[in-house]
């Protein structure tokens, strides 16, 4: 595979400066017209040591504006970043639409080194060569272009670039042990780089593999690269826009299927005995019970470090706020953190829709609450319209490995979806008209939503069966009678944590 | 996940009668229309036994034209197909562009019960799931549309299945002891099969979990959504053909980057000594020796059941044929079969374009020598625009996955490019003019081919970068001098048959 990267390339000065000047205009010029364009660019530049990833991105970085492109390099993950998930860190950094990133040693790091050294075997390779192709897949999806360049040395060529940098007192420093140690392992590395390269090359997220000898002529291919994978991706998203449209224009595109008796079949949902309820002092106990049991399991979790991410989601007037008010009062306030989910701010928009909840995972043994959540895309988001098909389609998939990486990382999940019969609300929007301190609650859209109850009862059937699983599964809580639902979530979240501590001492 | 199918969803027969008729009449006019369409159809059944798999297959064939569907089922591997790799029959049974083949107890049957009885780790399922769908995307992209219907029963409906499948006489002979002894694992199948359904549920070949206790909404359910997505493919190809076209007409698309300083750097055949040679006395001797070493190798091979692939791609004239026949010379004329790829045949030309690879691999111990091969998606379909681009950059993963799995089973693989200069290939090209008797071997497409060498220089250095592997190296070998070119390649196939045995003895 590095074979063709071994042939010494290499362009003069003369040669470099007959391209360079336009080169540099181009960049810019494009840079300029990313601005306004609805992706972010996302460079990785990863490879032999030596073989000029630093250099590169110096150059990139002075070549351009500095103001729509950051450069991240990640070292062992932080106090911070080790307390979540290994990809928040990533996540974070994502650059918004408009701008380019420039990631060198990052999430190819890991896997290519331990590899070298052994640490995991190819099986453990290959997984997190899928969780990254997931990754960069699920930001290519929505749009992102991404550019991967593998930058390479022969075993020759890399110990004489050590011994160059070593004579010089000026870059001596440069070179450490590590460096010669690696270098030791030249063929390791080298297997385990093709197979790296072999799993994650993908028609969404190409490696290019750029011979490192020479910088003259590594820089120019990796720019000249940069410039016209650009231009092209601008240009490529203007078109999809077009037959967008143009297909949206055709009739047939647009006729829906008579409705049959299969329409009429039951959802999960009608499968709940909404007739539970608790009552009176009964009620009062349980509550108190719960909470009691609460707070002593959360107290080992925050010992321990455990976090826990809790989902709400149901109906208007279901009572969420409530449940979690009731959940949050066992807690100590600093360890728990309520995200109400409405329209994103201007710099979510700019992100990946996922982006807005990985910023919001919380640090080691806290509670995070969110008042509806990444579910929105395949509930709200399907039923209105807000999204494409083919998008709403693809987020089980996205989020399932979102979530996966949750519970991977330790993290107790517990989703509830609170549901009342149509009955139920109609009494609840009823009596919300007439009570003033609850009539601010109630708005024109809960009507609107309201006569879309079978878009929605199909939206969360089909949530279930994609996204309810054993690392992950939901709760559908049955909530005409507040306080049976509000003792079932605080029983539901109890047993998760005590699962999930007794998982992490095994 | 499979909760959403165990809410008891049924059809009365009227309610079943008044929908069939409909039903049957547009699947069978959809099959009509299919039978012009530039796609086959793959239908895949698989789920909980006794949830109506069979069943449900029956009825598909019952109602339709059974001249263009067909339906397979997998047992254990037959002598023939253990002796080549895992998916040899799963391609060998793929249904050509207009046609319907449904696929029972299929590539999904393995991974799904050895990880339920616990022969194969998570990891490892990993690795079949990411190789289905490896297979199911390489099938999709050239258009095939894909359909995965997961028939569930809860462990309480699979119960009763089987009991009454056995106190009627006439069906008891069904039940099986593998089937209680399944029925008392259930929770292990279910957690296998939650795994099996996220990890392969794709866009292009996503999964529908149908309930299947009852036998008339279960039919229903699964005859209208093939019904629903093949005339929604049909559809779909037309846009995109249309869309591909206006694409076409756009000037920018056209654009060509004007040359640079990067596009004279030389290839990796220019690392080449070609003026490498071996004559008289000595080449007779190293010929000689190398095919007594060959014939003592592959006597050994075809005794332990190795098989051998050799691929054999160069330049017009660089004299693959003689090379073949020097090689061939020193093997039983039985076990070695000389494929020479031109264009397709009809059928092949409605099949998948490694559908005619993977027919010709031979059974254990014998020696297949493709003359031109799979690599001519990369090269002369390439160059000469016979395929998009995007098809032939995909191709080095599709390319990449075969030739793993045909050194998973243990395979040995050689592959090789036979090079002359543009000068020695003039010269011979002279020759053939002048000689008689090998005239009938120059053609005015050979007189073309040439001047599209530096094209051809590209694609060749692209396809060894892509797909030379530890697993699958490209040897080049310096053709100039006939002699040298054929004991190095005859040296090079000892050596990785000796590799290989030594590997399998392991």
């Amino acid at each position: 595979m590095f074979e063709a990267a071994e042939l010494g390339r290499k362009l003069s000065r003369e040669e470099f400066d007959s391209i360079a000047p336009q080169l540099r205009n181009e960049l810019l010029e494009l840079q300029h017209q990313l601005r306004g364009a609805d992706f972010p660019v996302i460079i990785v530049f990863a490879g032999v040591d030596g073989a000029g990833k630093n250099e590169t991105a110096n150059l990139l970085s002075e070549w351009m504006d500095p103001r729509w492109i950051v450069t991240r390099a990640y070292g062992k993950p932080s106090d911070e970043e080790g307390e979540r998930p290994l990809y928040w860190r990533y996540w974070r950094d994502l650059p918004p639409k408009g701008k380019i990133g420039l990631f060198l040693s990052s999430w190819y790091h890991a896997p290519l080194v331990d590899r070298a050294f052994g640490k995991i075997s190819v099986a453990e390779q290959d997984e997190s060569l899928e969780r990254i192709a997931n990754f960069e897949k699920t930001l290519a999806d929505e749009g992102a272009l991404i550019l991967k360049f593998w930058m390479h040395l022969s075993s020759k060529a890399q110990k004489k670039r050590l011994e160059k940098l070593e004579k010089d007192p000026l870059t001596a420093w440069q070179v450490t042990d590590s460096d010669w140690a690696h270098w030791k392992m030249y063929e390791k590395f080298a297997a385990a780089a093709e197979r790296l390269v072999m799993h994650t090359s993908k028609g969404h997220a190409p490696w290019a593999i750029v011979e490192g000898q020479d910088s003259r002529y590594r820089s120019a291919v990796v720019l000249t690269a940069i410039r016209d994978a650009v231009a092209k991706h601008i240009e490529a998203r203007a078109v999809a826009k077009q037959v967008a449209a143009e297909i949206k224009k055709k009739p047939a595109a647009k006729a829906k299927a008579k409705e049959t008796v299969l329409d009429t079949q039951p959802s999960i949902l009608s499968s709940l005995d909404m007739t539970l309820a608790v009552e009176g002092q009964e009620y009062v106990q349980q509550l108190q019970e719960q909470r009691g049991r609460l707070a002593k399991l959360h107290q080992k979790a925050k010992e321990r470090g455990v976090s826990t991410v809790l989902v709400f989601e149901g109906w208007d007037a279901a009572g969420k706020g409530g449940t979690v008010r009731r959940l949050t009062a066992a807690l100590n306030a600093r360890d728990v953190q309520v995200i109400p989910i409405a329209a994103p701010t201007e710099e979510e928009r700019a992100q990946h829709y996922l982006w807005r909840f990985w910023r919001h995972l919380s640090r080691a043994g806290r509670v995070t609450v969110f008042d509806r959540s990444w579910y929105g895309r395949v509930l709200v988001e399907r039923v209105e319209g807000f999204c494409s098909e083919e998008a709403w389609r693809r987020a089980y998939a996205e989020i399932n490995d979102f979530e996966a990486q949750l519970a991977e990382h330790g993290t107790v999940l517990a989703k509830f979806w609170l549901h009342i019969t149509p009955e139920e609300q109609l009494a609840r929007f009823k009596s919300r008209e007439t009570i003033d301190y609850k009539k601010w609650k109630l708005t024109d859209e809960d009507w609107r939503n309201r006569e879309k109850t079978p878009a929605y009862e199909i939206a969360i059937n089909d949530m279930v069966e994609r996204t309810s699983t054993r690392l992950a599964p939901w709760t559908l809580v049955e909530a005409n009678n507040k306080n049976y639902a509000r003792v079932k979530v605080l029983t539901t979240v109890c047993d998760a944590l005590e699962a999930g501590l007794k998982k992490q001492k095994k």
